[in-house]
């Protein structure tokens, strides 16, 4: 399903016919012109790659450690709001595939099926967290998450509110028993909605009422990650929300080199997502520097087009497509994936001051 | 209205609409093959954003000091003629929906509604100066914007005689009595162009006929900022007349950091006009250098299709994409933007002599 | 035939209709998004010539010395299995028609005719050589190579296992007779595939069992280069394998420039092949540091739609047309082809450690 | 009509209109994929003009002295063959069009009507020189040039033997008594051809037997440039030959900067040619280091469509649209045109040894 771009095109299409027009264009749309959007997948491609010959690659390893824990594959899900609009059981089906395919799974803030029963039917996942205007509520969402297992949290940094989303036409598409299913009976909406004075100050405030570890997520420059890192953050996530906040932002593509180049000797994980279709997307990234990647709207459509196993499916794919494209590269484990590994065709520079 | 170029190409869509087609070509046109005018819109949307993540956004202040006075937001209205044309109150209209919007104004010298009238309507505003054939028709416009309490002169620099606009067909678009209504009665078109001889040394006859502040308008090189600010000129607004002018040209957003960092040690302010359209555009000008920049045909399109009221509203949503944009950027103020929050794309290099 | 890309386009539309659909498919097709097939083809355009003015190119001479032995013309023909698909004669028309044209010709292991039968026909010739499962297969079909006059040994270095090639959709285009031509009866098809652990021990085994020089196929990388000379490999050949693996990976024309600076002291000569189309193409690929280049679709098309004539015609054309480039870039042989003689617009550059 | 490339295309097309289709393509055609044509006229266009801004330009110079001679303006007339072809009245029409517009006049050696016949009527004219394989009939021609009036001698260093242009398809275009106009009667139109044994020790003779001094046309590298300047060249023209002769050699703008910095220092005057359109064209040439430039195709369409009266109204207005330009950029004699006017977009680099 996921052997090129052209593969994810196809099942876009068949996402798009299943779903509901709004419900789709919810999920597939970007901010303003989504011209980050559009540029993030596009990124990838003008990575090329410099594979090794005479190499045995009559096993390849993708196994990959993410904060202490080994997962057969560095190929994840990553969190996404409202996933019953997509299919019934929603977040239920999503973290079953996921399981199946061996992949870690990332719970939304914004799930609507109730955490403990998602958390139930998961293999590893990580709970993603929205620091809310009360943030009694995060601090309630938090902890259910802890003790539901999580094994992680994720702060989402890149969101203080929501980018301006030109497709999103129907403000009712988010009823309110979908919006609060993990908030208590009677909330407020507004003190739900994020909240815009979230600091560095408050990583230590969710590793503390948690007492997980914790990955930034949204992070796009150099000196914001070692920020993360000096924060005591585990993980920095480079991602640009799938282009749904600012739009002209940098592909993750070219902010995950600077990223990752900051925080080469702080004790700190990286990740990235946006626009990863392909296993030889994932070995772009890889070879960048990033440690695991996370998928969005893949994972989305193949849960709005074949449920739980259409999710196990293109996960298992998506992982088995890295492991040939290693092979292919001459490398047998992630952990040799060296950035030499490519050749990257970078025409934005910094601006210096 | 400005939340991506797709809106602002509908704005124009509607505008071509309401025009006369003559009018239209008049004011969307270009000089020559409209290289220059169709690089500059494009330019800006090469430039990425670096957006910081976990800051405290709550409250973002996009006031600024225009030379020395204070205005809500670093968003004005750049100089146009003949506004009449696109809509019976002109800039009567114009001016009062700039300052419903808090933007500053700027008339043209080529107003076609009388200065005085029009002063009484506007906020804070400038008033463009071209010096004419005849200087001394100059010095009584100038002379009477200053008594009509403009705040600053801006000598238009780059319009020794006109660009060659392929769209501007009817020769006799502007008649006499429009052309001629800041003029006294019986004058002489041929003396109220403008002259061909006009040198650095009119800044200081400028300033001393009307004890105002100067801004040279169409600065495209930073030795050319450096020469205005040994001139005596207060700030440089780098344009390139909105494409008008020498086609081929390099565009603002090209340009723009070469001036701002040519000045950095001298008291000049910079600003930027050409193809900006949306909040991001306004952003990533502050980044790359400007301390506010002026807007074109999305004031003249909004005033031709909605007059007075659509002004207020489309730069007040210019502004309000600003702060947005300012927000999801993770930066507070205007004055704490910096040249490290973009990534240019700038594949033009000065030839070396 | 090859003036141009053009002629090369008209070619391949001409085999397009000749062929089963399947076939065409098969031969036309690359990896995942055939994006580095596009590109490989692309890139040698993007290498502008620097032609010399006022030289005496009354004669020019094409002659090159490959691993010791004279060819007329630096052109030569790539390894390409199952040539009876094309057309009846496969591999016997194909070796004559290069033998016409003087080109080298280069032996498929994946040969659709016997061996012994295609060597009985062929000027000077190549075996290349795939690693199988079972290693014994390949140490016969050396042997028999070498026994029958094969001048080289190619190890095809890029091949652990096949791409993923969206167009192959007949997965019995390949019948077991066309595939064991070459294998003893009643051989396993499974252990004549290629094996996933050859390495560069594998270039010392070949030499001993075959007695020949080796070449190695699929090099994309200096250091890779400078492991194969160390190995003992008399030659690397810059492919992506017509962008029928790794789909991704890096062009040959951006790769050979780094392949060949990094043998430049080492006794190897450097070949390459991948999207040559012209006879200017092929200086381009002297220029950036090839000894010879390979052609293969190009010659396929010619066999499918004219069979050894075809072929002939073909070679010689690039042949001519090599010669006349070098004419009018004033150059009269092509050991005196410098690097001197392009400039490439290479955007790519490799990501640092 | 030359104020933009799509007055340009506009007469292109009247002239296709007005040619016999095979005369047309013979005119307007390029060798191979004509890549190098077509790219030659798109590389000015990406040269960014960096206009001064309060420049006293009410009087504009474009006077020039070539070879010690001084013109009006810095345009000319590049030798094209057999101008008959296009209009009955051919080179005669042309030199009358040419010294109405004041511009240097350059006669081929391949002219249709005879050297004295257009001489009597050309102002300042220059000619053009192919050493043919008969040695003595360039000697015959160039003493009847310099006989004639000829100012300079043009050696065209770049045509060895002709390109292969796919458009040229009537091998009969060219009767014998239209080649032979200026040959002896009863010449044998074999060693009439261009001599591919051309070098720089013609110059030493060429200049000899006329006594003018000589030009080497076609120089695309600094280091023939050097060489020609050695050798007793006066100057050294860039140029293409329209994109007619290699395909895939370098765009004129992008050698031109090369070769004018290797003379920089010798008393050799620089020229460009090839898809020069515009008054803003010539502009960016001198920029990039042209002393002057010399337009083809644009003269011959002028001559298809009007004759004379076309030629010399194209070319004056290309003369103004220089002075125009030149204006607009606030430089007010050609001799102060500096490098640092422009902005290039090379991505080409040349490859190192
Ligand atoms: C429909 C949708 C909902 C999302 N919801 C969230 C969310 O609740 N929290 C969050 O941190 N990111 C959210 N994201 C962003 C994703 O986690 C991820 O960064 C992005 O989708 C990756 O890009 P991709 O879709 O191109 O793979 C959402 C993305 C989509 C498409
Ligand atoms: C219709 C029209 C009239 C203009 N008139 C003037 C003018 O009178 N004086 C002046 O300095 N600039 C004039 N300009 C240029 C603008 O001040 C400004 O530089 C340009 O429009 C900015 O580009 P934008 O339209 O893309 O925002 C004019 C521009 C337009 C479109
Ligand atoms: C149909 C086909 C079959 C091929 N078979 C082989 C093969 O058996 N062994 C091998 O080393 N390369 C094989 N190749 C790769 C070619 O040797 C060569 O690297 C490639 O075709 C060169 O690119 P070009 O087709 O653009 O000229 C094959 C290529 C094609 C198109
Ligand atoms: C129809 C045609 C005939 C030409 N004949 C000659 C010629 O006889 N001698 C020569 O040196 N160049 C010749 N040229 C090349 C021109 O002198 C000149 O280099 C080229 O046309 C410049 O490019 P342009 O046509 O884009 O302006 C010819 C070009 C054309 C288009």
């Amino acid at each position: 399903m996921f052997a090129g771009h052209a593969d994810y095109a196809r099942l876009e299409e068949r996402a798009r016919r299943a779903l509901e027009p709004a419900v789709f264009d919810f999920y597939a749309g970007g901010s303003g012109d989504e011209t980050t959007l559009a540029a993030s997948a596009e990124a990838w491609r003008r990575v090329s790659l410099r594979p090794h010959v005479l190499r045995d690659v009559s096993s390849v390893d993708t196994r990959v450690r993410l904060l202490g824990r080994e997962v057969p594959a560095p190929v994840c899900v990553a969190p996404m709001g409202y996933q019953t609009l997509a299919h019934p059981e929603g977040e239920l089906a999503m973290a079953r595939g996921a399981r199946r395919a061996g992949a870690l799974f990332t719970m939304s803030s914004r799930s609507s099926r109730r955490i403990e029963e998602v958390a139930a039917e998961a293999g590893p996942w990580w709970f993603q967290a929205y620091v809310m205007r009360d943030r009694g509520l995060t601090r309630d969402l938090v902890r259910r998450a802890a003790d539901a297992g999580a094994a992680a949290l994720v702060l989402t940094g890149d969101t203080p509110y929501l980018g301006r989303r030109r497709r999103d036409r129907d403000p009712g598409l988010i009823p309110d028993d979908m919006f609060g299913v993990n908030l208590g009976p009677g909330f407020d909406r507004a003190s739900a909605e994020q909240a815009a004075d979230v600091t560095y100050d408050d990583i230590a405030w969710l590793r503390e009422i948690s007492g997980l570890p914790l990955v930034v997520k949204g992070v796009l420059r150099g000196d914001d990650a070692r920020a993360c890192a000096a924060a005591g953050a585990a993980g920095v996530w480079v991602s640009n929300h799938g282009g749904r906040q600012l739009d002209g932002a940098v592909t993750t593509a070219e902010a995950l080199p600077e990223v990752a180049g900051a925080v080469r000797d702080d004790a700190v994980e990286v990740y990235a997502d946006g626009g990863i279709r392909t296993g030889v997307d994932v070995l772009r990234a890889l070879a960048l520097g990033a440690r695991a990647v996370f998928v969005g709207r893949p994972a989305l459509w193949c849960l709005a087009t074949g449920g739980e196993d259409a999710v196990a499916d293109g996960l298992a794919e998506l992982c088995g497509g890295l492991a040939h494209a290693m092979g292919l590269a001459g490398v047998t484990s992630v952990t040799r994936i060296d950035r030499g590994l490519c050749a990257f065709e970078n025409t934005r520079h910094n601006v210096e001051t």
